[in-house]
């Protein structure tokens, strides 16, 4: 039982998985530095951005897309509801997925909000190679989770 | 103030913090999954992986180096305390930062999961490309992070 295991500093660094996942608390961390003075967070953020993109997702779609569990979204939809920066559909409790949409004050901050997070790719380099790099090498892992079932009754 | 905003799918994908951030997530969860068996979080296991490689940080910086907050570092650190695989040194109450360092029982969970968690870079491919990929383009991003100020009293 008195296994021998000998782990560097170079060995960590060298799992590729827990690299990513240190740098993404980096990267949010500094993303919402970014967009604190729109009183947004990052995952505010991705909701705002995944409906711009696809109006009409249902709370579990949503939460699939931008990766946070279930249990969390609720949390997350209600707070951006009461700014008034997203609305439910009219068809709640009539036994169909509510659909969730941006309003025009939602749009407005995405407006604002864009810009500021699209210049975050600055800091993977001058050029767009590390950009490209996660591009290529992240995006195969996100398969089905960036594009959510739309085939909702 | 009727911002005019569009953003698509394609644009989202083009922000490389946000796809990070979201493939963080995805792996977290799949790391979770692979090491369920040995009931160690894979920030459970960062910990350890940390001390394995610098033994005899303190808990901040432990918290430094895996990318947790300090306040979440605390329960963090009671847990795997409980469990006999890390242990604080004597010198606490001295004025001095309580060292953590592994145990016996730590090293050996260590030990066992050291392989699997290694074993997830072949989520980045069949070569070393997307591993390599990974480390060129995030760890500048880490800088002090993965390596803990040392100088302390």
């Amino acid at each position: 039982m008195a296994a021998e295991i000998s782990v560097s500093r170079d060995d960590i660094d060298g799992i590729a998985a827990w690299t990513v996942i240190r740098a993404a608390r980096e990267l949010a961390r500094m993303l919402a530095h970014e967009l604190a003075p729109l009183e947004i967070s990052p995952v505010e953020f991705g909701v705002l951005a995944q409906l711009a993109a696809g109006d009409g997702l249902s709370q579990a779609e949503l939460a699939r897309s931008v990766g946070v569990r279930p249990q969390s979204m609720t949390a997350l939809v209600s707070g951006l509801e009461g700014r008034t920066l997203i609305a439910r559909g009219s068809d709640r409790g009539r036994g169909r997925l509510s659909q969730i949409r941006l309003t025009s004050e939602g749009r407005a901050l995405l407006a604002r909000a864009y810009p500021v997070v699209r210049a975050s790719n600055g800091w993977f380099g001058d050029d767009t190679a590390g950009v490209d790099a996660v591009r290529t090498t992240l995006m195969p892992l996100l398969g089905p989770t960036s594009e959510p079932a739309r085939d909702v009754p």
